[in-house]
């Protein structure tokens, strides 16, 4: 096959992952409404399991799905025209929007305990998740302080985009694995006649849902680990490359999920006359690595 | 600072976090056996709570350390002199390693269940669990089948080594996601009275190992996910290499975490008698990119 064939093919095969991505993350958010108001007593805001039940609603549209979407937007091929600048305020939006859904949520489970006298951050679940809210927002500041904010120099913004992706992928792994806690306790809790161990029809249905969030969680990673389904570089960018470097030299430099060039053509140019000569070099360093 | 300067620190740094990985992953195995010996029943094979007890110790030794010693062990930098093929049988010898004793701690739950008249697979934690250890059975027989066997050809070892890799790395996550449901599972079951909200030094003291869990499968991901501690290629592969391709030709065609051209190299010889030619050249196909 020629190489254009190749590459439709690979564009294919990256649509069809994402359209089963959107797929399974909208139908775990109406599974876990259907779990709300089919099952349970619905949604309300009056320290009654109403109140509670925004907890599960919120942490999966916000904390799963809107986070997952937010890690693969540079990777949207029909983006790769709109401005760098741009998709890095979808990026950042998008992941403001789940964080004040994830806060939302918490306030949601400290009210309700605190109403029925339930003590708070005792669980496992309770342990893992506030931490991973904490590093969320954590990421979410030195993000736009580092890559938005025009003030980090290139060489900063190289070296830590590496730990921005690493970050942001373990952390979205960390809330899937406290959702499934949190899916656990809140069925051994409400179901007791019939029990969970006797699995009835709710029981099936939220456990179907903890699996959907595990496909939605491997399919995502999967995307935003993919190097050939990068943005391209800015052509501007692209001329200041050093034009066949050593592979090896390049292999020891390059960042987790990075088989381009992008941070060390920049690591490579010391001199600072030359890097304030094309503002847009700063593109590179800040460039996704996913 | 020289490049050789450079390289010591790089290698003082993986030194730092191999040796951190490995602490954690021991203190987590000894919690498991504190947490089984001194708060609960020991261990026993009589269709008791001590044979449950297995379970947690075997799971944690295991499906979670040895799993992830088994996931790095191509980076330790004093194993580049040795064969690839005796870093292969280590890497598979560990993994089988892993598979059994996951395979034993699950029989320890069912018999414990059955002897007890508990029902099996209703839970969220089984589902997820006995998913995992399927797909690790799956990923070890195809592994061994693929790059261990030598009949398998290099182009499709070269496009199954980034799904090697992904698949490896995600049963990883979800298998300390599973242990994190699993403990959460057992201290609902098991604190009564204080309960679980009332967190008893039991509690404390498993929400630690389950903190343990995170910060090594942490350690683990960010080690096998940065390519500059990849094993390098052998010498006489890196001779085949093309010099000088251009970098987006590169990029399109590279793997996950893969900033090397080993994988790429091989899939541009289409000739099959230049393939027969180097016998050795099957070991770029067959390298880890982890």
């Amino acid at each position: 096959p020629s190489h254009g064939a190749r590459k439709m093919e690979d564009y294919g095969r990256f649509l069809a992952l994402l359209v089963s991505a959107l797929l399974v993350g909208f139908v775990s958010v109406i599974f876990s409404l259907v779990w709300v108001f089919h099952y349970r007593e619905g949604l309300s805001w009056d320290g009654g399991l109403g109140e509670f039940n925004w907890h599960p609603v919120l942490v999966i549209t916000g904390f799963v799905f809107i986070q997952g979407i937010a890690l693969i937007v540079y990777r949207l091929p029909w983006t790769w025209k709109c401005s760098k600048l741009l998709m890095k305020f979808i990026h950042a939006g998008l992941n403001t929007i789940a964080m004040i859904l994830a806060i939302v949520s918490m306030v949601a489970v400290f009210e309700y305990h605190n109403a029925r006298n339930i003590p708070n951050m005792y669980s496992l679940h309770s342990w893992i998740g506030l931490t991973a809210v904490i590093f969320y927002s954590l990421q979410l500041f030195l993000g736009f302080a580092v890559f938005l904010l025009p003030f980090a120099p290139v060489p900063l913004r190289a070296a830590l985009m590496p730990i921005h992706v690493y970050s942001g992928l373990t952390i979205f792994a960390t809330v899937i694995a406290t959702a499934l806690m949190g899916i656990t306790e809140k069925l051994l809790f409400s179901l007791k006649n019939p029990a969970y161990s006797a699995l009835p029809p709710e029981a099936t249905f939220v456990n179907c849902l903890g699996l959907l969030l595990v496909i939605f969680g491997a399919l995502i990673l999967w995307m935003a680990s993919r190097p050939h389904w990068k943005r391209p570089l800015e052509e501007n960018t692209k001329v200041l490359r050093p034009i066949g470097g050593t592979p090896e030299g390049t292999e020891a430099e390059s960042t987790m999920t990075d088989g381009s060039n992008a941070e060390k053509s920049d690591l490579r140019i010391s001199s600072e006359a030359a890097r304030k000569q094309n503002l847009k070099l700063d593109e590179a360093g800040q460039r996704s690595t996913m």
